[in-house]
């Protein structure tokens, strides 16, 4: 079973790479490391706007976040030409815009966290941090950015 | 002097490794570095929640830090099985839950940054950045995340 | 054309790398990376005060982040003793000290990201998350840590 093979299963096609807003690359890679940008949430092809603990349920966060997850292997995918070339997804920094009171980021992390592992199998094993955060770019309500450990032909 | 010898010279016993309240894991290693998962501070085994510039002092706040660090340590022991192959404790991302008026991010961040240094001696000697947030999981006052650089033996 | 020139030929003087402010060291190097610490901004020596969206308006938040890639380059030179050897900008995390409305962290995060590309060209072009937050150390209205790739002999 591939990454491709997993995603087909669950009904996932990637899309396109989403190109940045502003003046930064989607990746790099340095040594057998791919640092991938910040990547917010969207929903049909939009920012998925809103604050969890406002207008947006935990469930919704979840959801959200497991759509930067698909964005995320998107982009990966472009940056190795396979994702089977990925030996080890390293660490999620998930960002989620938030109200002081809402203490629910782990449960909204979790929707890209599952799909990862889900997809990469013993490889989507990550280290991760959620935090809540005053806002995010262009009213967005999750941004995640993502380090992996590729092979040396990647 | 080891680490160990520091740390009992300081008083402290590394507790259990904290397993993740989510789906990832504490820690992944990838070359020579060991990126450890945002540790959230806690109390007598529970999470220590507040907002610092709200429900707690500066000085709070940097017992909490030290206490997260006392973690992360214990984390660290897990992932190398002896401290003594950390050769550099690299960065500290220091997340302080607070208001949005609360400044004092770096003394708070500093109950981490001294303990560690102590503990590690100039391996400890680490980059930083400290920041106030909205909120954090479970309601927590301080989260950090680590990276380590670590011996091949490790 | 050295990053010398390109920093000559738009006017600007590194200064001396600012001294942090609490128990944590500029930065670090393992391997070919360097982690720089988060650098606040500063105006006239002192920390640039004020919230996004409050006190602030993008545009002087873009100047803010401009500052802080000065910051951090002169913290880079004294990293690698010669800007040459930096091989690629890996990555930014643009902290945003903004209220809970503000969206425009990328045009804020562009004023650091356009000056690094201009400075180093294609090795300038870097990964990067930007993300609005709380509060600040000192009070600065953005704070900006970052990591680079840099030569065997840096």
């Amino acid at each position: 079973m591939t990454p491709y093979d997993r995603l087909k299963a669950l009904g996932i096609t990637l899309p396109e790479p989403v190109a940045p807003v502003a003046a930064f690359v989607p990746f790099v890679r340095t040594g057998n490391l791919v640092f991938v940008s910040g990547h917010i949430a969207r929903k049909d092809g939009k920012p998925w706007r809103g604050q969890l603990g406002a207008e947006l349920t935990p469930e919704e966060g979840r959801d959200a976040a497991r759509n930067v997850a698909i964005d995320l292997m998107a982009t990966l995918h472009a940056a190795t030409g396979d994702l089977g070339r990925v030996t080890r997804i390293v660490k999620l920094l998930v960002l989620v815009n938030c109200t002081s009171v809402f203490t629910e980021q782990p449960k909204v992390a979790d929707g890209a966290s599952t799909l990862i592992r889900e997809v990469f199998g013993a490889a989507g094993e990550h280290a991760r941090s959620a935090v809540g955060v005053a806002q995010l770019p262009l009213g967005s309500c999750v941004e995640i950015e993502l380090i992996a450990e590729v092979r040396d032909g990647a």
